[in-house]
């Protein structure tokens, strides 16, 4: 007898306790899930950060985890509800990008439409769909139901780009991620160049200089660019913070010369 | 052989390790219980707010599951803590009107008066009775022990009742939570009145005017009137704090005429 | 059969994801581990107040636990991983004193050098051990692994005392936590002395009075002197900050005239 335990991951920008609510909906209907709070930390409608953070912690669970993101501005707006299926995960979410990077990383086998009322609570409301809806269907996948059950097979679906352009000795990339540190994690991927030495930095138009560094502690004075522990550049600074020195916030435009 | 593997929520206005200290109680004492955070953001004593998310968010949870808040402002001066017995829960926590709305919409069965030592830890503390008393009696009840063990029955006990009076073309209410987006949720409940187009508020003595709308992406500008995922009525704004367009805070008075 | 069911307890300055990726990484290496959330709330860096909480926490935890915690300023810098085996729990962390004051109150049995390539990801990045090497080492010994094999046996490494001195009629000490009500955390024990009536404080240089209490509603005004649930003596204020009143902080030295 195979005992069925998957991992439910959450993402959210509740606060509260709309999230332990949506634990007892998946408890209540999948008792054996193992239910694992990944971020209720993003800000408020931030689609964007919280894609980053699906991205940059997706690959560390259990296969078969079922991740779900709950970061939905157009809740009840018409917007649609997706399960997908990648080739070693479960997303769950809304339709607004926020599953993408992390589900095209992994790759995606099948995208669908969530409308099986099996898949929900029997009363949806139309502004707390993570409770009606998001958790009932990642229920339902962590106890064995099929996704393809979930509704019709969608091709066209919101993707989400974290954007970067890389020349000779020149990089643009973006802000995607502030922890609580005051890093700003960008768009450009440590696989994209090796940085050494000093370089120029345009953030959001403002001039600075920053050291490439391999961490914090090479760091003695200023901004340091190292590539951080999900795979992207971070501009750092040694215990305190870039963003408060650059005035950066996500989205921020971020332009490197070397 | 059942195995029992019931679920322990946990609401408190703690912040800190104080919640992580109560659930090492819990697993010490009972292994197999699964606890939930149902929230630990509630502002510092406010037992209002505690109260609300209690009653919104309890019967999302498996039948059985042992409900506790720590909101807790009399601590040590002599209240009593209660063991709650509904229809479908067990609630436990101190007798100031905390677990009131929540149980007694469920339907009370039995309320006891905590005084049996075997459910308290060795060492009782005057200022943290929710790791001497509240786990280890929330342990004990999730184990299988009989709630009419933990201490003598007790006919009278704290009431906490969300007040509100509806009439005809107007209703006067509170303010009973705000979440972190800044939406107020009041007491007048979606089946008490069906509004519809425009409304005159007054929040905290102040004139407002807001619109009735479904869900927040109706609302083009301005306040909006809606029956929240909890079935009671908030003001909000789309994208924006109705809490900073008001100024109003828990326990406002709000009246509505349409 | 012995079914293992071991308790990981997480405590870090994290905030955001971080704390979430380490449980996927616990999850993935130790499936059955019980991962169990004591603070994320820590200033950033602050390796004290850390060590504060582990030490009125641990032992409230199942014999056999592993306590792990991630407040790491030096991470990158070459200081050391240490897994250290005490009297009933394991400590894993950095070897900056995080760790010294629970485990040495529990008794110190061995203390090991994490040096063991299986004790970590294959890949370990140089600013995030806490998935890298503590997540793994903790998932190694909650799954039964012998600690001894997590490298060598180290005799030397840093500790930290929370410093005070008692002398008649006055004791010297240093606030070693705040909690998010502004009750402040001295380095005193109740054990150390027994204080009643007034007495003199001296908090960062600046002069104020105090009653000595049993439980915060015994204190009509001003600031007061009680033995909180972890032991020691906190300088408290009903119903409000006495961080406010002071002005004191984590470190700030306190003087006592009794």
């Amino acid at each position: 007898m195979v005992r069925i335990m998957a991992v439910v991951t959450l993402t959210t920008d509740f606060g509260g306790h709309y999230a332990g609510i949506m634990k007892g909906v998946l408890k209540r209907m999948a008792p054996q899930v193992d239910v694992i709070d990944l971020s209720h930390d993003i800000e408020a409608w931030d689609v964007r950060s919280a894609a980053f953070v699906m991205l940059s912690s997706y690959s560390y669970f259990p296969e078969g985890t079922v991740h779900v993101a709950v970061v939905d501005p157009g809740v009840g707006s018409g917007r649609r509800a997706l399960a997908i299926k990648t080739r070693r995960y479960s997303f769950v979410g809304p339709d607004n990008g926020v599953l993408s990077p992390a589900a095209e990383e992994d790759g995606v086998e099948e995208v669908f439409e969530i409308t099986n009322r099996e898949f929900m609570l029997q009363q949806v409301s139309s502004t707390f769909q993570g409770r009606d809806v998001f958790a009932p269907t990642a229920a339902a996948i962590a106890s064995g139901r099929r996704i393809s059950d979930a509704g019709n097979r969608v091709e066209e679906w919101e993707r989400l780009v974290f954007g970067r352009s890389v020349g000779k000795g020149h990089a643009e990339c973006e802000v995607v991620y502030r922890d609580r540190f005051g890093n700003l994690t960008l768009s450009l991927r440590g696989d994209d160049v090796n940085l050494s030495g000093e370089a120029e930095l345009q953030v959001g138009g403002r001039p600075f200089r920053a050291t490439a560094i391999r961490t914090f502690s090479d760091l003695e004075e200023g901004l340091g660019l190292l590539v951080g522990s999900a795979g992207f550049y971070e501009v750092v600074v040694n215990r305190g913070s870039a963003q408060a020195v650059t005035g950066a916030a996500v989205g921020s435009r971020v332009s490197i010369r070397w």
